[in-house]
Parts: structure tokens; C-alpha cells; sequence
């Protein structure tokens, strides 16, 4: 499919994208881009690369290149990579924020070269080059936001990839991207990280026994709340705009419960804790099942209890 | 263990102690109270009960009577129960706010009965008496939170019949376990409630965008959202002061994130961010493992992708 595919970043979905290449013989060879000795040295060791290499600028040699790395870096990588690329190359990312990184990637794309902005809607809370798995995008979205300008046959190479790792592919305007994603996962994730954090201020002893007793619920935010913390840093940041529109709306809608709960209006409560059966439904239906792992049954399917799964981004 | 047990609410919670009565043969007869008498047939259809009655005053026929409906309905169902509970008779329940129900329900307990307060933290989003599974309590925390002048043979009874269950027993003052549950489940509770009615209210392109990419964080809210509406009415309307304070902290939290967000302070986030991974490392260590069903894997020994176990509260 590609001769050689360089992997910016090689943390969850970094390495998740090489089992897949390996595995599925998508490319002869991989490169590897990581700034550390030791994580280009793992990286190796299991087996994720062909080549791994400190310097961006080496990228250049690949027929595609795929930006796996906190939002916040992409400008800078795409800056030093611009110049090297040969002609036809292909970039894509897989950032959580798509209208930040087009601002910042698209100006250092050369003439000769393609941009095609991508976002697997796919993870786990962990990271890492040994995080990864072939089966992370197995049945799941990815969003695909490239301008209408973009070259055709580039967007169908990088669709025809990700088809090839199980996903779906769909196309979306950049900004809507943001805002469903500020809400479905953004606004989440900071809730989540707020949660815990109100809780690593409480006392000391009150501390231990929501640590004892983290099962009744509060132990899932602290899962999602352990995610890598300068990825969720970057995407705040340049997701900014929609995530404070949807947290007004948030807080709002908060305060509304809060007003029921001190004046004990159980008919607004109930009213409202009923129409969000809906919308559950609506999901169970349409079921993006949780993450498919052969390890673990399909929480869709399985009877009974059903696990959840929240994803990194 | 007991002659006769009588199970008031035969859901979730009620299901699951009655299939662990069965199997473990931990009572002679079971009575289960229901209201609609759809429930009761379905009750005895399922083999959770050997005679199922309308009227709570026939629960006073057991040694134990276990309160496991919404906790709003207490005060009335120990008003009706009272006068004819048998001498030495033990009511507990098993409500997800302790101080309340004790003020609901011991003015109505006779100085020849005993009420000994008790919560399981255990539960799923599922609800009814198809709900219940044996294995719900097993490894679990229970609280139980007595009076200093309880009973404490009834207490150890009590005790002994959770043990049975599977259950880890702990003893508590009722305001600190309202306290610790109001943030670890009714806070995270709240939260999920608000987010999905938040996506309740958008635009319909937008909602129908939202549902479709839930994957990715938002439904795993969806599925706390779905939990039933008239147990969760009656926990904030029970546990209000608590659940009021602990939203207080938690909206200066959330609020200070978002100044950080609005001033791009990227350090800032980035801290708050790194110091959640540490509650999270305590909750690991500690490990309360997610919901044990031998049809799923326990998420905290399984390799790689973890599931998680939202629960009831």
C-alpha cells in the first residue's frame, strides 16, 4: 500500500498503527520518530520499526507520514519536516483537534506535497510505545477533515489505511469535528480531571476512604483522569474556543440541577434524569461497541453487567 | 443463618442477595415485598421468592427485613412495617444515604425489634428483578452504619449474612460514609447526568453527531445517565447538604481549570493533570477491582485494555 510509512510519535496510537502495518503487510518499511535514545531503542526492541531516528527532517524520506504526537508539537515537526519531503508525500495526523492543526501544519506542507488532517476516535488511558494493539481501531470511527481543495487520490490512500486497520472512515468539516469532539470527549475528559482533582484536595482521611471506597463510581474518573497529561495540556489549549462554549452550556445546565437539588424539586430531577434514558438508548443502538479486544467479550454483546471502555481522546 | 428473610424492593440490589440466599443457603424462606402485582409474579417466575405480598405489614413475619427500595420510600414502608415486626425481629436496608434513612426509619423500629443501617457498594446501571446476579458482592465493601446503643448481635448477624455474600464488612458513622459516597458516587453521578442532558438539549445535526462518535468518552456518561431516575431523585433529595458542599468544591475546581483554559496557562493544566495520576496509582494499588462476573474477565488482572465498571451507587 505505502513503500515506507514514518510514525511521528510512537505512543498509543503511534504503535497501535504499526502492529496494523506489520501485521497486515501495509508497508515495507517503518521509521520511527521519537527525540528520546531510550524510547527509539524500545521502540526497536518490539519490533515497531525498521528505523528509528531522533531528528523529524529524517521523516522526509517516507511516502507518508503520520503525526502521532501531542497537538501542542505539530507546528514545530511540521515546520522542520516541510523541507524534506519529496514529491507526493503524504501527511496526516491523528490529533484530537483538527482546526488548531490544520492552522499549524497546512502553511509548512510544500506545493509537491499533500495534507490530509485525520483523528482515529479510539484509545485507551494508556501510553507509550508498549500500549499499543492491532485491535484498537477495529470497528471505530475515524474522522477524516481535509479542505476542499485537497487531492483526492491522497485522501484515499490515507482512507484506504485506516480501512485496512478495521476502521470506518468519514468525512467532516474541521469545525464541526471540534465541537462534537469538545463535547463527546473534551468536556468529559476535564470533568473527569476535575473530579480528582477536588478530591486530592480533601483532608487526609477523607481521602483514604474515597480511595477505599472508589468502586461506587469515582474510581472510573480516576482512570480517565490518569490519561497522559500533556496530550490532554495540548488539546485544551487549542481546542479552546468549543470546549468553553460546551462548558458554559455545562455549567449552566449544572446549576439548574444544583437550584432542584436545594430546593427539593424532585419533579425536575426525575423529568430530567428520565430524558437522559434516551439519548442512552440512542447510543446502545447506534452501539459504537466498547473497544474490541479478543481478551475481553464485546460489553454490547455480553449479558449482563457490561464493562465500559472510555477512550483517550 | 435465618429462619425467614424478607426482601422489600426485589431490584438490583434486592435480586442479587436473593439468588446468594439461594445458593448458599443462607435462609429457609424467602418473602419478597412488591408493589405492582406484575413484579411479584415475576418475582416468584424467577425462583427469587417462596411468597410474595403488596403489604410491607407481612415482611413483620421474618427475622430479617431488608430495605432495598429507593430510599424516599422508607420512612413510609417502616411506618407501615413497625408495629409488626416479631421480638428480636433485625431490619436493615441497604440505601445509598445513611443519616437520612436512619432518621426515616428508626423512630419506627420498637424497642423489641433492631435496625441495624447497611449499604453494599456494589451495583450496575441495570435495574429490576431480572437485574440481580449472584456474584454482585463478591470482594466488595458494605458499610454498616449502627447506633452506638445497637444491638450487637444483630449487628454481627447482619454482618455475617454480607460475609456470606462475598462482601468485605466495614463499620462507619453515618455522616462520614454520606460524606464519602456523596463524592464518590453521587458527585460522579450528578456529573453524568448533567453532561448528557447538556447533549439532550442541542441542535439535532449536532446531537445526532454526538450519539454517533460516543466512543470516544461521552458514552460511558450515557450509561451512568441510564441509571433509574427514581433512586437517584431520592439519593440527592436524601443526601442533600453533602452532595450540595461537595458541588461547591468541585465548581471552584472546575472553574479554576477554566480560567486556566481561557489564559492558555498550559502549566498550570499540565500539574492538575499530573497530580490526578497519583490518585489514580493509590486506587490501582489499593485495588477494589471492577465487578466480579465469571462472564468477564476482572478488569485489574486482564492485560492490556482495561474495562470499566461503573456502578449503581
Amino acid at each position: 500500500m505505502f513503500n515506507t510509512i514514518a510514525i511521528v510519535g510512537v505512543g498509543l496510537i503511534g504503535s497501535s498503527i504499526a502492529h496494523n502495518i506489520r501485521r497486515r503487510g501495509l508497508a515495507q518499511q517503518i521509521l520511527a520518530i521519537e527525540p528520546l535514545a531510550e524510547v527509539r531503542a524500545e521502540v526497536l526492541a518490539l519490533g515497531l520499526a525498521d528505523e528509528a531516528y531522533g531528528d523529524v527532517a529524517q521523516a522526509g524520506k517516507a511516502d507518508l507520514i503520520i503525526l502521532a504526537t501531542a497537538v501542542g508539537t505539530m507546528s514545530a515537526l511540521a515546520a522542520a519536516l516541510g523541507p524534506h519531503l519529496k514529491p507526493g508525500a503524504i501527511v496526516t495526523d491523528v490529533g484530537s483537534v483538527k482546526a488548531q492543526v490544520i492552522a499549524d501544519v497546512a502553511p509548512h506542507i510544500p506545493a509537491h506535497g499533500h495534507f490530509i488532517p485525520g483523528h482515529p476516535i479510539a484509545g485507551t488511558e494508556k501510553s507509550g510505545p508498549s500500549a499499543g494493539f492491532r485491535e484498537l481501531f477495529e470497528n471505530r470511527w475515524v474522522i477524516l477533515t481535509p479542505d476542499e481543495g485537497a487531492d483526492q487520490i491522497a485522501r484515499q490512500r490515507v482512507q484506504a489505511l485506516w480501512e485496512a486497520c478495521g476502521a470506518k472512515v468519514t468525512i467532516m468539516d474541521a469545525t464541526a469535528h471540534d465541537m462534537v469532539l469538545a463535547i463527546t470527549s473534551h468536556l468529559p475528559h476535564l470533568i473527569a480531571f476535575t473530579i480528582v482533582d477536588t478530591a486530592v484536595q480533601l483532608e487526609d482521611s477523607l481521602k483514604a476512604d474515597v480511595i477505599k471506597y472508589s468502586a461506587s463510581g469515582f474510581r472510573d474518573f480516576t482512570r480517565i483522569a490518569g490519561s497522559d497529561p500533556t496530550m490532554w495540556r495540548d488539546i485544551f489549549l487549542a481546542n479552546k474556543s468549543a470546549v468553553l462554549d460546551i462548558l458554559a452550556r455545562f455549567q449552566e445546565d449544572l446549576g439548574q440541577l444544583e437550584r432542584a437539588i436545594r430546593g427539593s424539586d424532585g419533579a425536575l430531577l426525575f423529568d430530567k434524569f428520565s430524558a437522559t434514558r434516551t439519548i442512552r438508548r440512542e447510543v446502545v443502538e447506534q452501539g459504537q461497541a466498547g473497544i474490541f479486544d479478543p481478551r475481553e467479550p464485546d460489553p454490547e454483546l455480553s449479558p449482563g453487567p457490561q464493562s465500559l471502555n472510555l477512550y483517550g481522546a
